[in-house]
């Protein structure tokens, strides 16, 4: 698989105390690539999720919804390569099976134990190769850095995606880690991809919750690379609390906006970086709505044209088809009135009330097309709603690696 | 452009008694091919027409939603190369006038003119053209067949669609020819792409409304290229009533019953038609969804999976990924129990019960796949909602056509 040309380098990343990281070869496809990560994180970590959407969740996400109930983490455990989805009893057997063996080598409750599988849908997770995985990446604990973990968790990606932040409380700088899996079947509406997030700050489980969820709702629900959604989309958050300090309790707490505020830049960061990865893509795209009824409804027509594949194919070929985002602008269903649009590529205006601007040149805007990053941003005309949305442009490699992904 | 694989030949069609057609070439591009198409039809047609739901509708399609309030027609023009959709006060001028030109060549009210345009986005109609157009179309007016009409609607179409079906109305044999174009830019939720009928038959138009929108709704309604709906999504359907015989005026009537099943089995015909045109298409897909909770729910299932790019780039590689079909189906925000779900390709029985078959065997599968038709069912188990669309592969032939189309 070619690097994507959008491709990030891996950033420096500091350790996050608390977290130590092991990983192994299961050997779940014909690889010898590690695909196994076991990460063990001090007592009383607190842990945060959000997970698909979809109606046919895998059993590992039905796990970690069952366990975020009670808060807190002792180990992450990510398969690569099988997601265990819509596999059945002999699924979720296997699943319970590697948590329970985690927990038995870690020495704390099965509940504690969070765990993600990515890859093929449908194929159960081979219980023996799990759990001899999870026992030799035990045994590897603290030999590991977060590149060795970012790439035992990836299966199409074409490049590690990690990301840092940093925040001060109480004159504490305290750390924010995430990695990330994800090129294709992304769209995770409300949920994500694989990523986790470490911190040594030390926050409580009900507010790392809710700083997540709207972190989340600006970023990994904020992308989309296919439209199609997978069945184990995750994102956990996981606050170790070993780097001493006042534990984060409230929203109005000293400390608590500045961890929020990295919280939400990290999440951004990682998720951008999946649409950098997006299958085949060559260029990041960033669509902004503005002047919608509501945020809710800009988000929708900002869903539209970053899903429609006439957009994204006009980018791909550097084509200022500003009808296209016309055309997706009208199906998207949401309050939209002709002669109030107007349409900018890059910062170039191009249409307006209901046509295109007069004397109209496209030297500009074929300039801004020719870059690997490019703008889009409508003004609907009606009200304050505002989104902004980032995708990739669609070409003939997403066919080339989708056509035939199993062989 | 080279043919469909999955075109079909022209077929034989009938004069319509009452249908003069004619065409011209008004260079909307630079081509000699006809552009222009008119039709002239007999005093006292009756005309039943369903249009896009974009937000952002051509003025064309303006005029037809008005105009489909008198319920009569005498004349049909259309365009091809130039949509004039998104060309503000200038385009919505040069459709009025070329309206008005051909009413004053056929000596009848502007408010009996059914005017449709196809092309590229945004760039008004030039008003000298289509005058011309139309002008000469009329001096041509009985010298064009089906096969010249079809041709003068199509634009990105790699062939001529076009079908007949026939309905025993009181002892007589009426006739109904539709011609389509269409390609890409294919989802016209609950309208369609441009497609004209044209009968012998005496309907009144309320009854043909009706007729029609039942017919469109199992129909144009139920196809999809690449989930991007047009701003000039069209179907008009004509009854000239000069075959004789009595007035169709409501659904109890004799002949009735026959009329409709004739109309929608011709809609279906032509819908599918379209599919077989999908841009960079090599499969014909079907998908069936069973068991859901209503109608309504499965329709939107079915399409889910129908505009699911990994589901598609997945046939397009002959891959048995039902995993893919799984994911589709979860995303689709419908109801659906991941333990309850069966999927077949063909008719061979994949998945059940949230899991795969025991002892699947991948072969007749295959073989299936290999196929220029795939068929794609769902059973939901949950109630006895059903559905049935129609949409094609992704191949790198879509990506193609589009990364440049405008060049």
């Amino acid at each position: 698989m070619t690097t994507s040309p959008l491709a990030l380098p891996f950033p420096a990343l500091p350790d996050v105390a608390g977290v130590r990281i092991g990983t192994a070869c299961a050997g779940y496809k014909a690889w010898t690539r590690g695909d196994v990560l076991l990460i063990e994180m001090a007592e009383g970590t607190a842990v945060a999720g959000v997970t698909t959407r979809s109606r046919c969740p895998s059993p590992e996400v039905e796990l970690c919804r069952a366990r975020l109930g009670g808060g807190r983490a002792r180990a992450l455990v990510v398969n690569a390569g099988n997601s265990n989805a819509f596999t059945g009893e002999a699924g979720r057997a296997a699943a319970l099976a590697q948590g329970e063996a985690a927990a038995r080598l870690l020495g704390c409750e099965a509940a504690a134990v969070f765990q993600a599988s990515t890859g093929v849908i449908g194929v159960p997770l081979p219980v023996d190769k799990a759990v001899a995985g999870v026992t030799a990446a035990q045994a590897a604990l603290g030999s590991a850095d977060w590149l060795a973990a970012t790439q035992a968790i990836g299966t199409t990606d074409t490049f590690a995606k990690a990301a840092v932040s940093h925040a001060m409380i109480d004159g504490r700088r305290v750390a924010l880690v995430g990695i990330i899996k994800g090129s294709g079947m992304i769209a995770p509406d409300m949920a994500t991809m694989l990523g986790f997030i470490f911190t040594d700050a030390a926050v409580a489980p009900a507010l790392l919750q809710a700083m997540l969820e709207a972190a989340n709702a600006r970023s990994f629900s904020c992308i989309t690379v296919d439209g199609d959604t997978s069945t184990s989309d995750t994102v956990l958050a996981f606050a170790t609390g070993a780097g001493g300090g006042p534990v984060l309790r409230e929203a109005g707490q000293p400390g608590a906006d500045a961890f929020a505020a990295a919280l939400a830049d990290l999440c951004g960061q990682l998720a951008r970086l999946v649409v950098r990865d997006g299958e085949g893509a060559t260029t990041l795209v960033e669509v902004q709505v503005a002047g919608a009824v509501d945020d809710a409804s800009a988000h929708r027509v900002a869903m539209s044209i970053a899903n429609s594949p006439l957009v994204k194919t006009a980018i791909a070929g550097g084509d200022a088809n500003w009808g296209r985002v016309v055309m997706a602008v009208g199906k998207a269903g949401e309050p939209a009135e002709r002669d109030r649009l107007s349409i900018r590529f890059g910062h170039v205006l191009v249409a307006e009330a209901g046509a295109v601007v007069p004397g109209y040149d496209e030297a500009p805007v074929a300039a801004h097309l020719a870059g690997d990053e490019v703008l889009v941003s409508v003004d609907l005309g009606l009200g304050q709603g505002q989104a902004r949305v980032w995708t990739c442009d669609l070409t003939h490699g997403y066919i080339s690696i989708n056509a035939d992904y199993r062989s």
